[in-house]
């Protein structure tokens, strides 16, 4: 009779405590968790604060009693494993409620920790205000600071996925909102031009959106008794009361009620250091592609471990639920005797943001460019499904591919409609090794309501074509604003379009259709830099002018690309 | 320079057209289309008539005069091609305005003829109440019966796309419908058992469905003047007035104001046929990959061709858009001295029904039983994003593949909420030759609003897996009416659920959690058939008792698929 150890309660953990007892009905199986709940929805709980998942209980996936129940599973709760013995095969576990500690022994462990925020050591931000989100009583304290309290305004402080979802949840309540982020864009894991979109809509919900600035220092302003005496709250919670005055790094201050650390996450490596497992140079648990840790009879899953990057083979950390949940089911099975191997992560994600959804898969460009990778990209822009049916959103999509061998590094999209639909599409041809050229022959679904007979995923695939074979020379937005003396910026929108949208100074403008007879207005010894809005009539006025002896190249993504590039 | 005719201006004649321009500005492209409409929107006609699409102007997408000024292709309307001669490589051309013929020359020629509406010879057919909707004439047509009649019910015969899609416009402008399938199934691509779902939402919309029914006779009632007068309408109009009797080869009779019939479309080879050219054994005209015909000057692309199963390498008859758009782009490229090949059409597929979606990509099981193909198949119902968030639909999906070699045959889905994202990512996956046991791996987009850590598609992955590794001994529900003396009926959810949503005569109800605990009172010696609402308890129910050493099967799809599949 095998014993298994199990750290850790939530996804990674709970997964594979679920399939070892599907594999194994002698197993002991024995599950630890220092929190006070096993298996939360802990992707949800922004959704609670916000309101849009109503029930509390429904973040509550399992209980203690129903993994007894179901799986015969021994799920201690609130008792947290203090140090591993891996030579004696031991843990030692201390209960957090009785405080009393004793040893577990183990044939084989399986440490599914987790990451911690990452909580910098600003000046003053311990104080009773200030709050991470990671669990079910982080969740508890957010919500009842803003029962207590009735926070005007709130601060969160980073731009990644618990950051856009804490905005947009306090945004829903009525909370006026301030997010600070260091960096010049928001959601790292898309490239900073395919973001605009999602700033654009962000200022445009009234969000107070700020951009390469830091916290610097927070200051407690706590309140007089006033406010709970007014509110009629106990006294117990008056020490809640008050405001935060922020300093930022650009000199800049900010007062507010409330304010949300979520620059990041660590991994949970206190435990695998203290047993002498071997850790990554990125800082997490070092695993192995069957999840074994440098302790052949210790596993290691989820946000606490590095695996391997799917493009480039390298390790990797890459904190979501999606991997974690796969990783337990696999090492459960290999602690079983099974030989699953993991096969790396594409870091596919997907971020709500008010009402886009912005999500990538695979590499993005800034790290291909910190590679040293020669890679060539496109945009397209195009209808989720067919334009002439009612609820056609546009598809803001960015392809990065090898230029020679057309294999896939990475697709960013950005959107109000079928954005995770094109981003799976991507992530299934990318795992599955197929080639921009492959892609142009995707056999999709189509109907009015859901697609396009070409669908923006083909589209792509043309350009892309295009461009290894040489029908199409591309010009990218970020040259449009250093162009030379040599070149000529020709926009082929019709002149409404500019009037409307806004245009590129210094550009002359021949709609795409008057071309063909206005073709000697253009020079021969320039080259001509053509644009449309999204591109697709600039490559037919590519085509027009490069089959007429003009030097040319065509704006890739159009109009579009450049101007919320800017966003 | 090179003389190219089109023969044919919507789909794949309209991308030609394009495409061609493109690559080669001097090269003369006449484009002849017999109707008054080029590159019109065919597949949003039924939704202009259902009011979705408000404007008909929006469906007409190019004009004669745009493309002209964009392509420089002059497109000839109202111009049918009567006669190819191969041998001098001209066509004839007549005029339908004037009746004039004239011969035009071409070095290259592209038949893009379409497909034309079955009209079945059945007595009485021919009256001016019956209509068939391929083109702007039959929907303006249709819309004008609608107008000048004002028709309280309609008959729609066909459950196919177009039977579908008009029998849902109908319901939406009030016309009470009733619509006719010879078939035991609506949407014939998608097996018995999942159309089920589609079957139960067109009844409980109101629609009377008559399925395995077949019309056997029309008769033309028309009615005196009084409807036309009241209405006000001119007299030209009056003779549409009146209703139809349809008599049924079931012995019903029915009395409709206006019929459509949808039953399928028939390859337009008339002209190839003259002109010598291969027609398929299916009644297509023959093609090649690089969808160059038995004429090496002469190409074919669209509802016309036959072109070969992605899955079977046969040829096949597949009138969809999307590979008429992506044949028609590559024929161009072949004229133009390209070698592009075309790879194959895996007939991916969906139909909006009320608020369902119903999709599919592949071979279906119909045609997998035909052909004696040894397959195996899974059904899993899951939600369309994580349940507790809110909007989640369940998706029902069925996976078809190779017992051996995990090969991907075909996939199905239905639900209100992310199926066409399932079918997509399976024909991706299908295309691009990766087997179930990849799909395990998938790293598709999640966050709470967009799917979840683990997807359906993961989800049905792993059943597969079980199934392949004998982790898990399939029935199916078409196997539990015929449950043998051996065999015990194991029913393990809750009895709230078999109370609320009903159960298998002759199953025991032991709930899952109870299982460990009541397994004395399961015999050993008979096989328990095991099912829960959708397979998932059913599988942790199985692995316990064959753990213990009990015989057991689970029933995939769980009660779910076997009730729907009667539907």
């Amino acid at each position: 009779m095998v014993k298994i150890l199990i750290i850790g309660g939530v996804a990674g953990g709970a997964s594979a405590a679920a399939r070892a007892r599907r594999l194994s009905e002698d197993a002991e199986i024995i599950m630890f968790e220092r929190g006070e709940f096993v298996s939360f929805a802990n992707c949800g709980l922004p959704y609670h604060i916000g309101g849009d998942i109503k029930e509390r209980s429904k973040l509550l996936l399992q209980t203690p009693e129903s993994f007894l129940a179901r799986f015969n599973v021994d799920v201690r709760v609130k008792h947290e494993v203090i140090a591993i013995n891996s030579a004696a095969k031991t843990v030692t576990v201390k209960n957090l409620q009785t405080g009393t500690e004793y040893n577990e022994s183990y044939d084989k462990l399986l440490l599914s920790p987790g990451a911690s925020p990452i909580v910098p050591p600003i000046e003053g931000i311990d104080n009773p205000l200030t709050h991470s989100l990671r669990n079910i009583p982080d969740m508890d304290r957010i919500l009842n600071t803003i029962k207590m309290n009735k926070p005007e305004h709130a601060t969160v402080v980073g731009g990644g996925f618990i950051g856009l979802e804490m905005m947009e949840a306090f945004h829903q309540i009525g909370i006026k909102t301030t997010l600070i982020e260091m960096a010049d864009q928001v959601m790292t894991p898309v490239d900073r031009e395919m973001v605009g979109f999602a700033h654009a809509e962000i200022r445009q919900q009234g969000i107070d959106l700020k951009l390469g600035v830091a916290l610097q220092a927070v200051e407690f302003m706590p309140t007089e008794h006033v406010a709970s005496i007014e509110s009629g709250e106990n006294e117990a919670h008056q020490h809640l009361q008050g405001q935060l005055n922020l300093t930022l790094n650009n000199g800049e201050t900010l007062t507010t009620d409330l304010l949300i650390m979520a620059i990041g996450v660590r991994p949970e490596i206190t435990l695998a250091k203290q047993a002498g497992l071997q850790i990554g140079d990125l800082g997490g648990i070092y695993t192995q592609p069957n999840m074994q840790t440098s302790d052949p009879d210790i596993y290691a899953v989820g946000d606490a471990v590095e695996d391997q990057d799917f493009v480039t083979g390298k390790q990797t950390l890459v904190p979501l639920a999606g991997p974690a949940n796969r990783q337990g089911r696999m090492a459960a099975g290999n602690m079983l005797g099974r030989n699953e191997t993991y096969k790396g992560t594409q870091g596919t994600a997907i971020c709500k943001i008010f009402d886009l959804a912005v999500a990538s898969t695979g590499q993005n460009e800034k790290q291909l460019k910190r590679d040293g990778v020669d890679y060539q990209k496109v945009y397209v822009h195009a209808a989720s499904h067919a334009s002439y049916y009612p609820g056609a959103e546009i598809v803001s999509f960015k392809m990065l591919f090898c230029p020679k061998t057309g294999k896939i590094y990475g697709a960013q999209a950005v959107g109000k409609d079928g954005i995770d639909k094109r981003i799976d599409v991507m992530a299934v041809a990318q795992r599955a090794g197929m080639t921009v050229e492959q892609l142009q022959d995707l056999e999709l679904t189509y109907a009015p309501p859901y697609g396009s007979a070409k669908d923006v995923i083909n589209q792509a695939a043309f350009v892309a074509n295009n461009l290894i074979k040489g029908d199409s020379t591309a010009i990218h937005f970020d040259e449009i604003d250093q162009l030379t003396a040599d070149q000529l910026l020709l926009d082929v929108r019709n002149p409404g379009e500019l009037e409307a949208g806004g245009s590129i100074a210094g550009a002359i403008n021949i709609p795409v259709d008057q071309l063909r007879q206005r073709m000697n207005e253009l020079p021969k010894d320039k080259e001509i830099i053509i644009y449309c809005q999204v591109g697709l009539r600039g490559n037919v006025a590519y085509r027009q002018l490069v089959n007429n002896g003009f030097k040319a190249r065509n704006l890739i993504g159009g109009y579009r690309t450049y101007k919320f590039a800017k966003a």
